[in-house]
């Protein structure tokens, strides 16, 4: 089998992974017939509608699709392990993403491409399309922009804005870990994690595992452990790293990753580079160490490595390794959960809910080394998942 | 029968008129399996595709749903009879469009209802959301800004524009118009036409009369016939109406409807205001004449007190009238046209052409005064309007 053959010929075949479905039947051969469907759905019988709407606008969540519709906006400046390929090339995936939406949320998740970069422009374009949608799930943007953007349109909308690429994968890596602590009976008052690499993903990461916790916390990039006064967090460009050094470090450890992952019980990596973690540092690392090696398409290092190395717990992204950390167990969900509750906003709690609501899928008896996270093909995430975090939604909304 | 209750009753029950459909059928219980369709349509197989597009764009079209993407762009400003109602009035109007776009066109058309209605944002607003779409549909924008909105985005863009309250109106009323003539065995460049009502729709129709041959055309807006020199034109805003007057009246006329309309032979009523020809006006025009009242849901003059008046032809934009003037005739399978051929822009050339095929649907057997038109559910409209055009853009691309 040659996968870029399969996947470009059934791209060819489809034209299109999802298309727009009429949820009223017209029966062409009446259409414009007095008193027919059309004359309701349409003019003149829509004019009632619009009316009604324009006078109290909440009424559009009840007569419009706006409350199950998510725009997906990317302009493809960070697609995948692809980097920037545009928004064309952005398109197929983000189509990809609207069907796994339908298929695990029952969503109308409508992919936007845009050919606008600039940070300013991005967030003028989603408020402009906010009437129409109950929820924004932002997607394969280049960091640090994305930072502002996110930050920005969330205190700016007032429908919720999820970052798939921060808040879906910091979720899913967080009900890992939180099942990988109960099978080896540790806290996240003590333990020890590092986490590679401070894009989105680590920047998320970062934030949940503080939310949950976590008291000892060290985050590399490429130039070594990020801690308070380090020279190049003064560039206003580097804000978010400012931020995961205030919150940080407390050991002010200095250095680059082998020389701060000497006794840690977690790595988890989302470096974007393969191989990163070699056997060497998982050894220097504490017995029973968590090893979330999450790069994708060629993780930081490869579990039968890992688990020869001493590591007792190995999640990677992909689903040809057991413990597949994969955000399509996230995305539908918590947009579900979101949409159904109107919820205006979205932060820290509500994502570390969801997370202990994942784990939970995972039953004592059946939790094992090789199974931490629900697989992304389980019935009961949605469900389960969904209705926990609206549960608690409403009861702080109450 | 109560329309209000019914059109309202129908959309609470319904909560959106449309929804995202998937193209490929993803078992969920099979969902994340190594080798299965998840791992072709979405990550790893799909940055196959995503690399290709990026490598050569034009691919977008083959491997995504480009290729059937019409954005319909609306803020509101200008809804129906309404005014301006804001975008989420709009979204209930554009959804219904929507489902016409796909029963009638089987394109996919997504409803873009925003919140700029500055002319400078909007343009960019499009621009922005180019790369997803083959094409756009610009709605219910007032004028007279979206004149330069049409202008500037047909010739920034390089995917076809369509304004449907412009050029949808347009083509209809001149397949009526042809179909009439033809009846009455008169030909464009001898018959005196007057068209009330100078916004999108009167500017549309003023343009494509040119185009198929008037020579005497004079519109009349709420300060009279349009004349050059009239003094009101100099202001900027009054751009298209100074190319109205540029080439339009030659006779010079002054003066308001009642004293214009003596002997001519059309009326066209784009007005925006029930009642305003009245039965006397109608006898002061030629004998044999055509009277097209298309304001809704009131029209300028009712058909019977037409008829009672004189004229031989009457349209209405309504469906409990004979010979209804109903754009969605046209925009389904125009757009079609522009899809199918990735035609990069829309002229006079095509409006007129879609015209005739439009017209040509009405046998010399079945042409008399009670149908002008071919009625919106007529099956051959999509195959033989569509078909006709294609031929002519591919024609002219040679």
């Amino acid at each position: 089998m040659n996968k870029r053959e399969d996947a470009i010929n059934l791209h060819k075949a489809l034209r299109g992974k999802i298309e727009i479905q009429n949820r009223v039947s017209i029966e062409t051969t009446t259409l414009g017939e007095e008193g027919g469907m059309l004359n309701l759905i349409y003019t003149p019988g829509v004019a009632y509608v619009a009316e009604e709407i324009s006078k109290n606008k909440g009424l559009i969540y009840d007569y419009t699709s706006k409350w199950n519709n998510v725009a997906i906006v990317s302009d493809g400046t960070r697609v995948l392990g692809l980097g920037n390929i545009g928004p064309e090339g952005a398109l197929p995936v983000m189509e990809g993403k609207s069907v796994l939406f339908k298929v695990l949320g029952v969503i109308n998740a409508i992919p936007l491409c845009i050919s606008a970069t600039d940070k300013e422009e991005i967030i003028r374009f989603v408020k402009t399309i906010e009437p129409g949608f109950g929820a924004v799930n932002i997607e394969d943007i280049e960091s640090p922009k994305v930072f502002e953007i996110i930050e920005r349109l969330q205190s700016e909308l007032s429908i919720p804005v999820f970052h798939d690429d921060q808040h879906g994968t910091a979720v899913i890596t967080l009900a890992a870990l939180i099942n990988s602590l109960r099978l080896i009976n540790r806290k996240f008052d003590d333990v020890r994690v590092i986490i590679s690499g401070a894009g989105s993903a680590g920047y998320g990461i970062f934030k949940i595992l503080l939310e949950a916790g976590c008291k000892d916390i060290v985050v590399t990039d490429s130039k070594g452990a990020i801690y308070e006064g380090r020279q190049d967090l003064r560039d206003p460009d580097n804000l978010h790293k400012q931020e995961i050094a205030s919150n940080t470090n407390p050991r002010k450890l200095v250095g680059d990753l082998r020389d701060v992952i000497r006794e840690a019980d977690v790595f988890i990596g989302v470096s974007g580079i393969a191989g990163l973690l070699t056997k060497d540092m998982v050894r220097s690392m504490d017995s029973n160490a968590i090893v979330f090696a999450l790069t994708n398409p060629d993780p930081e290092i490869i579990p039968s490595d890992a688990h020869n190395a001493g590591a007792r717990i190995v999640c990677t992204g992909r689903s040809d390794f057991p413990n597949q950390v994969n955000n399509a167990v996230v995305f539908p969900s918590v947009l579900r959960a979101l949409l159904d509750t109107r919820a205006k906003v979205l932060d820290e709690k509500m994502l570390v809910t969801a997370s202990y609501a994942i784990a939970s899928l995972v039953e004592d008896s059946h939790l094992n080394v090789t199974y931490v996270i629900p697989k992304v093909n389980d019935p009961r995430i949605l469900p389960i998942v969904s209705q926990t975090l609206k549960k608690a939604i409403r009861k702080r909304c109450q």
